[in-house]
Order: C-alpha cells, then structure tokens, then sequence
C-alpha cells in the first residue's frame, strides 16, 4: 500500500507549473500579490501568467483577469495574495476549474482555534476531492530554481544551479527557515534546487514533497526544517526511498526541550510529537539530525560538496599544540572518534614528518609547513589513503594573504587528481583573516568545503559521522503472536501478563496465582519459600504505594497471614478496588535494576525503551530506544551507549553482566508488539540483571491492551 | 606577602622598552631575525634598535654590533632569534650587562626533556637573580600595539587602538593561539592593547603578564589561553585585582577531557593540573571561561563592546516562531535562562505589540517590522529597560541589502541615546546574508556586537551569564583547628579520624574501639545492639574488601564470634597487616548515599568535593566542588546543581532530604581544610542524608596528613 497522497505529476503542477494564475496581483508596494507578480516577472516565467485583480486590467504588461471565473480551465498552480476570509471559496472555485495546485500564504487557520481550524480541515478535503496539491495555508510559498519558478512573495535571488552542480531541494515547515536556509547557502557558492515551505500543510506535507525531490533529478541532499510530521508512515517511506536513492536527508527538528514542544504547537497549531520516538524511529532511516540552524547548513554544505559522507572516525592535521587540547575537549563533548595514530601504526606518516614531529592525531606539524608547504599536500595525501580514518580535516592558521598564499595551493593540489572520494574539509582556526577569495573557491572547486572555525566544522563532522556509525541493517526477526491474547483488553494485571508472555521466553519468577489464603499456602510450598506475594486487579496500578507488595515471606504462617494483611492495605489504599488474588512468587536474587518497556505509537509504530531503572531511570533518563527492526548486536551497542553503561561490563570487579540476555528479551520485545498491534504498552519493571550466562528476571509486568 | 616577581617597571623593560637588542638580527628572508627587525623598522619604534649579528655592519640603515659585549650596558630588552644551542651563555652575558628582559624564540626546553629542563631551570635562576624578566623560551614573543612594540616574527598588523577604545589585553602560553585571537579580534573592529605569549614560562608566567595588564590603563578586559597555571596563587592574586580594577579576565583552558590534559603537558612541558579544581577556584574569583576558541573571540567582543556585562537571564526579539522553538533548545543545552514573559506578566510589550502577537520570550514580532520597523526599536527598549532582563538578543532575518536598510537603524536607534548600561547583542540567523557593512558598523559604533549566527551570540552570552549566576561573597567563616592533630601523621586509621574529627561538630555514629573481644562486648553493650564491627589499621585502605567490615551485629556472642572472624578475614586478605583493635559502631539507618571529600592541593589549596556517593559517583561523577569560602546558602545552590538533585528535593512523594545540613557539613569541612594545612585529604564516605532536620551522619572517615 503506498503512503504517496500525491504522484510527482500532480505535485509538478506546483513546483513544475506551466501556467500560473496569481490571486490578488497587484502593483502596491510591498503588496504579496505584488513581490510575487514582480518575482515572476522579473525572473522570466517561462509558462503564462494569469494576474487575477476585479479592479485592474493591465499590471506589468500582462492582461488581468477580474475573477477566477474568468480564468481558462486547468490552469497548473493559483497563488492566492488574498484576505483570509477569500480563501476558501477561491480555492474551491480553482478546483471547480481544473487548476492542479494552490498556494495560501494566509495565516489564521489551524494555529489560531477552532473556525480556522474546520476551514483547514475543508481545504485538505477539497485536495483530496480533486486531487489538488494545496501549499500551505500559512506559508511563503516555493520556488524551483532550477525551472525558475518563484512563487513567493520572499524577494528571491534565483541563483539557478549551473548543470552538472549538485544541488540541495529544501522541505520546510517554516517559510522563515527556508529562506534563511537559502540565503545562507548561496553565499558559500552552493545551490539549491526547489525550496518549499509548507506551513499548517492543510493538504500537502513535507513528506510529499520529500517523495518529489527523492524523483527531482536537479536535487542530491535534502534539507529539512520540521516542528512535527504530520504523517509519520509516509514520511517514513519517503525517507527510505531517498536513501535507496543516495540522497542524504539533514533535518532541522527543535522538541529536545518540552519547551520548544510546546512553542511549535502554537506556531502551526499542529500537536505536539514524542521528539525522541521520532528520532530513534527515523534514525533508523538513516535521517542526519542537525542541531541547530548554523549545524543544517554546514552539514549540507559537507554533503554537497564532498564526493562521500564522512566515515566514523576523524583525523586532523593541525599546526599547533595547543590546538591538539581544544580537539580533544571538543570532540569528546560532541561525541566525535579521533583516530589514533602514532610512530608505531602509522609509518606513511613517520616517514612523511620532520624527525621533532611525533605522528599524532591531530597531527601537529608545527610551523614548518610556512617552509616546506608541501607537507600539507602530503600529509593530508596520507591520510585520506588511511583506511582507518573516514574524514580527514586541515585545521589551518590563515592569516593574511602571504600565508593564505603559501599554505591553500598545497591543499588545493591534495584532491585536484579527484583521487579520493572520502572528505577532505578545510577549517580555518583564525575566523576573519584576510584570505582571499580565489582561494577559498580554489578549495570549493575542487571539491574541499571551507570552514571558517574548526569548531564548526567538528560538529558537522560528528553528526554526519553519527549516521556512519548507526549500523542500518534490517535484522527484524518474525513478529510473534501472543496466544490468548484476545481474552483480555484494558489493563491487564499482573498475573494474566506474565501468563501471556511467559510462553515467548520471557523470564519471570516461578509463580502461581492464588484466589484464597489456602491457595497462596499451596502455591508457596510448591514453589518454596521465601516468597514474595503481590496483590493482583487491574485497577491497582501502583502495587507498592498501596501496601499490596510483600516481601520475603518464610513459612506458612507467614503467607497466611500476609494473605489477610493483604485485603486491609488495598481496602484502605482504595475502597473501590476488589482484588482478584494474589500472585505468589518465588523471592528472586537481587541484582542491578533495569527498565524494559515497549509501547505502540499509533503513528509510528512500536517502539522498545530500555535503560537503568528504579530513582536513576526517571531522573537521569537513563535510557535508549530501539525499533523492532534492530536486531541482538545492533541493541547490545545501544546498550553499552548508555551512560552508566561502565556498570554492564562490570564495575570495580563486579562481574560483567548479561547484556545478550538483556538484549534478546529487548529483542522479543519488539517481535510481541510487532506481532500484536491491539497492544499498547508493556512494561517489565525491575528486570533484574545478572552475571553473565544467568539472564535477566522481569520481577513486574503490566500491559495495556487494546479495547 | 605578594605573589608578585615583577614589578610593573621590570615588565615595562619586556613591554615598554626604550631600547630593543635583535640577537640574530638579519635580512635573509624567512629568518625570525629578519621578520623581527622588520616589523620594528616597518612599524616605526620609536626607541633604540641594536641589531647584533657577528657579520654584518649594516641592517636596514642600522649600525649592527657583532657580539652581545659590544652592546651597550643596559639595554631594555633583547630578543634571541638564535639557534637553541647559544641561548643560555647568551642570557648570562645580556644579564651581566644589565639587560632587563629578554624573549627567546627558541624551543627545546622543558618539552624536550631532562637536558632542556636543566636549561630552563638555568634561565629561571639568571631571571630571579638579576630581576630579568624572560619571555619564553618555546614562545612567539610579544607585541605592544599601544606603544607600538613589536617583539615577534609574526608578520604583525600593527592596529593600535584609537584613543579612548577599549582594548583587549592578551596573556596565552601559545603564540599561535595569541596571535589567532588577535587575527579574528581585529576584523570586527576590536583592539589589542597588548598581547603576550608566554610558552614555557622558564621565569614570567600568565600571572605576571596579568598582573600587568590590571594596571595597564590601555587595557580593559584580558583574554587568556592556559594550558597548566604554574603558579596558581599567584594567578589567583592576580585575578583578584583584575576583579577589582573592573577588569573581565576571559580564560581558554583545555583539559576537560584527559587526552587534552596529556596534550597540554606534552606541548610546554608543564604538569597536566586538575581542571575541575583549577575552574572551581577560577570561578570563584570571577573568571570567565571558554570552551572554544570561538567562544574566546566571542565573548572578548561583549566584554568590550557593551557597557556592562551579561545579567542570569536574557530576552530575545525574534522574527519566526520557528526560532523560537530553536532558542529553547540551545537555551536548555547550554544552560542560559530565558526570562519567561507573558501577555499578563509584560503590560508595556502588551502595549507595543499587535494584537495577534502574544507576549512571550523570544517574542516572535513576525514579518511586521518589515512595514513598520518601529517595533524593533521600541520592543527592544522595553525589554532593556525590564529589570527582570540580564541582556537582550535582537534575532534577526537579515536576508539583503533593502532588508537591511528596514531593520539596521531602527535597531541602531535603540543604543543611540547611549541610555542603556544592559548588553544588547545583534545576531543575525541567516549567516552570509548581504548585509552592506555600514549597518554592523552602525551598530558596533553604538555598542552593538554584531554576530553572524544566533547560536553563537547565545553561546557567548551563557558563559557571561554563567559569571552574574556566581555568588562571589567571601563567606569564609574562622578556620578550625583539630585538637590533637599533631599526634598523627600518614593515613590515620578511622576511629582514630573520627575520634579526631567528632569534637568539630561531624556527625559521625555512637562508637567505641575495642582492642580485645571482651572490650568489644563491652562497647556493644553500652552502645545498643546491633552494632557495626569494623577493622582498624592503617595500612587497612579497603576494609570492605578485606572482610574487615561485619554487619548487624546483634548479641555478645555474635560480637565476639565476629571479633574473630574479623581477624581472621584480615590475616587472610593481608598477612602483612597488624590490625589496632576494632571499631564497635551503633547500626545506622539506611538513606541516600553522598559523598564528602576534602583535600589541600599545595598549589591551589583546599577545596570540599560532595555529591552522590556510591557507584552512581564514580561513573556519572555527579558531584561539585566547594571552596572554604563559600557559606552554606552557596554550598546549598551547588548542590542543588546536582544531576540528580531532584532526590535531595524529595522524589516522588519521597521526603526532602537534609540539605542544609549536608551543607554545613561541607562549610565545616572546609573550615576543617584551612585550619590544618597539614591535613592533606579527608574522605567520609559514605555519609548518608536523612530527611530534612534529621541530619547528615558520616559513616566512614579517612584522613591523609602530612608526614
């Protein structure tokens, strides 16, 4: 079933129009109708352009039609310049005619209550109608520099990109964004393709657009402003066929903070999303996650202009010590692999540097390249030759025009044979020397992005380095059925849970269920004592708080009269909860205390969260995600990424613990919901941890399931 | 006592010179003797050049004398540009004829091994008996641009700041990282007064150079690149009087990560410090830190350009609310305060706004200012003139030239009265935007940092933010000494620690030492059962380890049974150790672990660690450092720093926990520290925290003094 609303014909209306009708042009002065009209006019629309104005005949040359009535049938795209109270019935009257797609620059929809917010749902009807790709509302429309078609009213510079120039298409939530994403790039000698800003997306979605640029033969790399996907599935797919493509997605998404949650509610109205689901989830797709505006454009820049994205691990050539610190603090902040390199595993180099030079990563070459330049061309040579290394960059003192001039040719000459595909990134260390130009385009022509600070091209390095280093595999195992599952629903207790998942191999303490004082006896003494004895009913959700956990119970006497005590704690705890039985259970070792919990977003699918339980878990959020698709290694290294991870492969001669059996049952967690889609949650909290070779126990289970 | 070397007037000799000698002076192109003698002549000194060279007559118009004895007595300063093997007989002679200071280029001192650490040692000597003050060795010399003294083989831009500027003043032990900041300070039209690169500091370290610049009328704020602080008390006194003559010191110091500490001693040969001690003692005197080298550049431009520093919380004038969610964000990673503003909360931005612009921070003013800029410069001067406001950020879409022309004065305005003390920041977002240079001239003539990209203006304003957070009082309260404590020495055995440590207030618990098994029964009786039994002895570090630590000790027979058990587990562990007897102890009630950690560093004296005790201490390090002169409300705000500090505020329908006395367990022990300066380290661990008003208790001591 595919996940496209629109096919790329349909969306070529918008971004490939041949004929563009502009909605309230105009010739006032910063009028939108106005820019927009100027803007198509200016930069030579190669279709025909349809000014619609009820009380003009004539602007720019061009003939004004008074309505929309008046407009030929099956016109591509309709700009609308309009008042929001226009809106509406222009756009049902444009589908009525034939027109393919629809801009609305408008705000006052979704974001702002419950009218806009009906009148949008009646737009993304009328799209769906008539198969309309509707843009916006609330957006600074698009523009497709490459056919060069600018329909915003955002005055464009439309740097077309030559042929053969690898190019960027953006797909924005923000119309601020993309064109500050635009106006950023251009200046560095780089081109973008298409730029669309989406805004409320009444019809149309990034993601639909993201499927058009996968297709768009001008596009290489696609930038993303995003504040919440709409349509998880399809942008899932989207992303899957641009990676099958080779087409690297960056995106730009705030929601780390709650804070920022919530502020991209209220600028587009849409609901706020569950920020790390979605990137645990489109990680997984091989999305590169930019962190800030300044992290958006230098990782495209990397992407664009090098032949390949960086590997795993980073080397430097550098020009002094002190420069080695400042390496070292940065990448271990931002979680960046300096290769290791000495004397001894590195004889290229040794045999390359002065004798007073130690090999080292950063290579500090110290100031004898101002003599001998052409230690650069071999170094840098070197290290891009090195199969250990998977991005290589020069972190360089520029100075002034002399040195720029001595130092820039014998690195431009490193990839001027076009001999290595890995990155090679040039990051100036003295931001605002006087460098000029024609070296700096030296290094862009050949392939070598220009940094203005190591620090900045560090980060890009490391986010880009992040995806090489995610292992993409698919090693999703067969969904697993839960038998008898379609017994229960809502919450389910304790008891009937573990019943439930023990046959799948789940580990739990030997218990029995017990409705009466005597029952609980027998199952003791089948089990053996000492045993632990839990309250049992789907309303009691916090069994400790309500005195309905008790612990180490020794004898007969002991489990009876726990059994009584029992029905008293819950009765006080909550007068309205009938306990259905107890559960006796055997008393298990103790042992470091994990969290496991699985949950089914009904958007994105399920999802398994694991980390270190118990005060630690909640405050420090120790934990990780992990998608059903990831199989037993690739969750054993997001386990040992955790930060008290130091305690799974045993701390101060503690014994290592069993991270595979953790991972297995993390992994058959995954199998259980991708098997049972009625289930919501499960969570299995304590599992208790073992020496290696003796497994995890969940002591708890609790599941939510489907109505 | 001063920690002072030099005097001003001995630096002056380095700084001020009359008279300059160019030891190896040349015309060979490349030579450092040739730059150097260049950049004099070329720049015009204004006193005395003696160029020496044993070959020629002539340099550059200058009489050359051919040895150093033919120079006349009492020359200012030489500057060596020889090869390393005549450095040391040449300082000797130049100190014999009355040189005041001399800069020596020349590396392969301390950083090159024993030999080169007996020179340097050598150099120090000359320097201390003859009040010589040596630059270097391994160093790039230094340039005063005030008086336009240029002692470096740098090629040098000689920008010296008009009268009545404000200049930077820069102390680093890299010349390359000087020289860097003073390339990346003067394109954004900032000044240098003085900048000094200090390399092995064989006699003049930072601190001396500091000490200089605080009374240097030309300088206003001090930037500073440290590897290793040689002399800590005295860079402390230093810090202390650029506090007080107004005077920021901004400080890039790497070492956060270990690798960085190892470079930093391979690279000048220092000690690798502790850095987290170094920046606890730092912070305390005011001293702004950077992480980056752009940061440095960053934060000297606020320093020098605004009239006052950043206060705790910023406000933000934005112009998308796609940024907004962006500045939450990098305001939670970076730790910066956005002051919350709302509708009800701000009746004066009520009244500026339009009505479909709801108050809040970053305020999101939209495209509106593109039609009535008005709103910057009154947006902006209500949030400047808010006391709820430390500083203010205008976030701007600068997009191009007639942009530009729209917001730039309207911004400009708001700091042309010269009405506001409260810094003002300019950050563009759309980096490389066409932006006519008149405008950041504007706005930089009115003492508005212009910066190219958002992120970095919060960046920079965090670290300044971080300093106004800091309560800098001298909370100090009287030393106390330790009754008894010259009787011991080494490591002091616990009970003895305790016996030692009790009188002061510590809260250890109710216990006896006992040095036969009926001494023990004894002292359980008198204390209660159960009782704690632990091993005393010296030489007994990990008592857990050895068996030597019995629990829940409940009758006499268990006591003396486990009075020889005790002794036979240490006998086992370690027949070498002669155990003292055993410490009898009341059974304490569990509750959260923390830890206590005093030591006395002999350079930086003492400080007080404390945080989270047990594993979670160990891998999260999840702990902060005291100083003895912060008071109890200031040891409170850092641990309520903590990571996990929501435990101490009680979680979870958990109780608060005893923080108020945690922190007069910590006030005391730095109390403790600066009353005994013969007490190296103590360590209570762990000490458990109660509920609050129920105290702290100490159930372990360990306690280093100086034999």
């Amino acid at each position: 079933m595919t996940t496209r609303r629109f096919t790329n014909e349909q969306i070529d209306r918008l971004l490939r129009p041949k004929s563009v009708a502009v909605i309230g042009a105009s010739d006032r002065h910063g009028a939108l109708g106005a820019t927009l009209l100027n803007n198509l006019v200016q930069y030579e629309f190669a279709g025909d352009i349809y000014p619609v104005n009820p009380k003009r005949d004539e602007l720019l040359g061009l003939k004004v039609y008074h309505t929309v009535a008046d407009l030929p049938h099956g016109v591509d795209c309709a700009v609308l310049a309009i008042p929001r109270p226009f809106v509406l019935d222009t756009v049902r009257q444009l589908a009525e005619r034939g027109c393919g797609a629809a801009v609305i620059y408008s705000a006052g929809f979704s974001e702002a209550g419950e009218e806009g917010m009906r009148d949008q749902l009646e737009l993304g009807r009328i799209a769906a109608e008539y198969g309309m790709v509707i843009e916006g509302p609330n957006c600074l429309g698009c523009t497709n520099y490459v056919a060069r078609v600018p329909l915003t009213f955002v005055e464009t510079n439309m740097k077309s990109p030559p042929k053969g120039t690898r190019a960027v298409g953006i797909a924005s939530q923000s119309g601020a964004l993309a064109a500050v994403l635009a106006t950023a790039l251009h200046p560095r000698g780089l081109y973008v393709s298409t730029s669309v800003s989406t805004g409320n997306e009444a019809a149309a979605g990034v993601e639909d657009f993201v499927e058009w640029l996968v297709d768009d033969p001008d596009t290489h790399v696609i930038a993303m402003y995003v504040e919440s996907l709409r349509r998880p599935r399809a942008f899932i797919a989207a992303a899957r066929r641009a990676r099958a493509a080779g087409k690297p997605i960056v995106m730009l998404h705030p929601g780390k903070s709650s804070k920022a949650q919530e502020s991209a509610a209220t600028h587009t109205g849409a609901m706020a999303g569950d920020y790390a689901l979605m990137k645990a989830k489109l990680g997984r797709e091989g999305v590169i996650f930019a962190d800030t505006l300044e992290e958006l454009a230098d990782i495209t820049e990397i992407a664009l202009r090098c032949k390949s994205l960086p590997g795993a691990a980073m080397a430097v050539l550098g020009e002094s010590g002190a420069l080695r610190g400042l390496a070292f603090d940065i990448a271990e902040d931002i979680g960046l692999d300096l290769v290791h390199l000495d004397d001894d595993n590195s004889p290229e180099l040794r045999a390359i540097l002065p004798d007073f030079v130690p090999v080292s990563n950063p290579t500090d070459i110290t100031a004898v390249g101002l003599s001998e330049p052409e230690i650069y061309t071999k170094v840098l040579t070197a290290l891009l030759a090195d199969d250990r290394i998977g991005s290589v960059v020069a972190s360089i003192i520029q100075s002034d025009p002399i040195t720029s001039k001595i130092k820039f040719p014998a690195i431009i000459k490193v990839l001027e044979g076009g001999t290595f595909a890995k990155p090679l990134v040039f990051a100036g260390v003295d931001e605002g020397a006087n460098v000029p130009e024609e070296y700096i385009e030296g290094l862009r022509k050949v392939g070598i992005p220009w940094f203005p600070s190591t620090e900045r091209a560090y980060r890009a390095i490391a986010r880009l380095a992040d995806l090489s280093k995610r292992d993409l595999s698919d090693q999703s195992l067969a969904p697993l059925a839960v038998d008898g599952l379609d017994a229960v629903s809502g919450v389910v207790p304790e008891y009937k849970a573990k019943e439930l998942l023990r046959p799948l191999g789940i580990s739990f303490p030997e218990s029995r269920f017990a409705a009466t004082a005597d029952d609980a006896v027998a199952a003791a003494e089948a089990i053996g004592y000492p045993v632990v004895m839990k309250g049992q009913a789907a309303a009691l959700g916090h069994k400790s708080d309500a005195g309905a956990v008790l612990l180490n119970l020794k004898n007969a006497d002991e489990v009876r009269a726990a059994f009584d005590r029992m029905f008293t704690n819950v009765a006080a705890y909550d007068a309205s909860i009938a306990l259905d039985g107890v559960l006796v259970e055997k008393m298990g070792r103790m042992g470091t205390e994990m969290i496991v919990g699985a949950k089914s977003d009904p958007e994105w699918g399920p999802v398994v969260l694991a980390g270190f339980g118990g005060v630690t878990a909640e405050i420090l959020k120790d934990v990780k995600l992990f998608t059903p698709d990831m199989g037993k290694e690739q969750v054993v290294a997001g386990l040992l990424g955790l930060k008290q991870a130091a305690i799974l492969k045993g701390w101060r001669g503690a014994p290592a613990l069993d991270v595979d059996a953790l991972a297995d049952l993390i992994v058959q967690m995954g199998r259980v919901m991708a098997g049972n889609p009625r289930i919501r949650e499960i969570d299995l909290n304590p599992v208790i941890i073992h020496p290696k070779g003796e497994g995890v126990v969940a002591l708890d289970a609790l599941m939510l399931v489907e109505g």
